[in-house]
């Protein structure tokens, strides 16, 4: 199962060349991040920061950027939940526009307490949603990186 | 005559007090003025830019902070066109949510080309588009900053 | 008195027309309070937002942007204080390359305690500090915007 | 040999979580190469970027962020050249602070005409410049990438 949003690359995204900034790709897929939570998780992304205090730090970023994009373009994100450990998810981003991929990104994200600082399971309810989105990447019990 | 846009207040967009950075308010409006010259007047923004070579560089930009925004929450965007000069155009935005205001902006923009960076005349495709947009900003002949 | 630095531009802070994207204007002139507070009125900046938990949200923000600047060159930022109200300042920033001023902005600030969202008056170290800086700026018992 | 420049951490740096937001880090980092052509390699690099019409997109990055960063801490960016190719270079650029590295990044930049839009062999100054600033990382004749 993927989650998919377009994204419109704007002015505000583009540097001299006209193209992408690409730390501005990394923004859109913390955004997508975000919906991915909010509309098929269910799970509400604000309450989880700001009343549960929860966020998900990345600590491993794996990108190639294969193509430029331009201003004007619509991008198509892809979300895939690659792997599901036990404070800590792997997934797989890629963004697609006419036939061709514009980058692809694996991120490792880590479920962490805004109070402490430190990293906690991944929340009940949170990782019901997950395994619902992904069943395949769910089971696994080597944690390597967290 | 009004264009209007939700915006979702992410993550991306807020600082340590968990509440929008404001230039991030003003990127909102930037993409707001994209949106609304495709979407509304017609006119192909990124072509303005890449292939006609016509920018829309602010002169001025007078804003209002009257309330925090916080991530999650969704705000109206509200654009007006104020004046329409020969080379310029002033436009009002402003951002609303839960039936209070959170900022307003007004915003001159000037017609410039991209080769010689000098301002020029708003081309007529696009004064056409703006006058049928808002008859009344039209028609002044006086043009005071630009 | 006036407080100085200058920033060089970068490709990071630049559109697709080869010139800054104006809030990155902005978070420049975000940067250089932070400077001022810690260098000059010798009020750690970061302590007082993460520690004492007091803010300097902006409120009211009028900008002039009078000639643009390219990736390469070196701005000098200037800041002065205008006036030092009971909870809030209105400082004065340009930004000058070449003998030509770039933009001008004054801002309105408002001390705001992180825990309720409310205005505060100014804590007496920073209002004391900020004495120093522009006495001339202090004494007014007027306080029309907050 | 290595190019090393402290950054400071700034308020618009950070996230709701008071840690910078990981798309500064490569923002960051983008600067770090700006500053490692003007200042060691001795090239210009906005003349290169607007003169010349030479760019260096990324095509590949891979990061690993260890510990987060706060408001107010000065980080130490050490860059290293980990390999000189025809068309690219690959570079090693860390952030440490207080003995522990914050984050880590490896990133393949390829020389690409802004004209057209292709790679082009890296100029030869611009070579000369990297082999003295790296002798150990040139020479190698494989190019995997580009």
């Amino acid at each position: 199962m993927t989650f998919e949003r377009p994204v419109r690359i704007r002015f505000s995204h583009c540097d001299p060349a006209g193209i992408v900034f690409f730390p501005q790709y990394l923004v859109m897929t913390n955004v997508l991040v975000e919906d991915w939570f909010n509309e098929s998780l269910d799970i509400d992304y604000s309450a989880m920061i700001r009343t549960r205090r929860v966020g998900l730090p990345i600590v491993k970023l794996d990108c190639a950027f294969s193509k430029p994009s331009q201003m004007g373009e619509t991008i198509m994100l892809t979300l895939a939940l690659r792997r599901l450990g036990r404070r800590s998810i792997t997934i797989d981003i890629t963004g697609h526009a006419d036939g061709a991929t514009r980058f692809s990104a694996q991120q490792v994200l880590v479920t962490t307490s805004f109070e402490t600082g430190a990293s906690i399971d991944i929340p009940d309810d949170i990782r019901t949603a997950l395994v619902r989105f992904a069943p395949d990447a769910a089971g696994t019990t080597q944690e390597p990186q967290s």
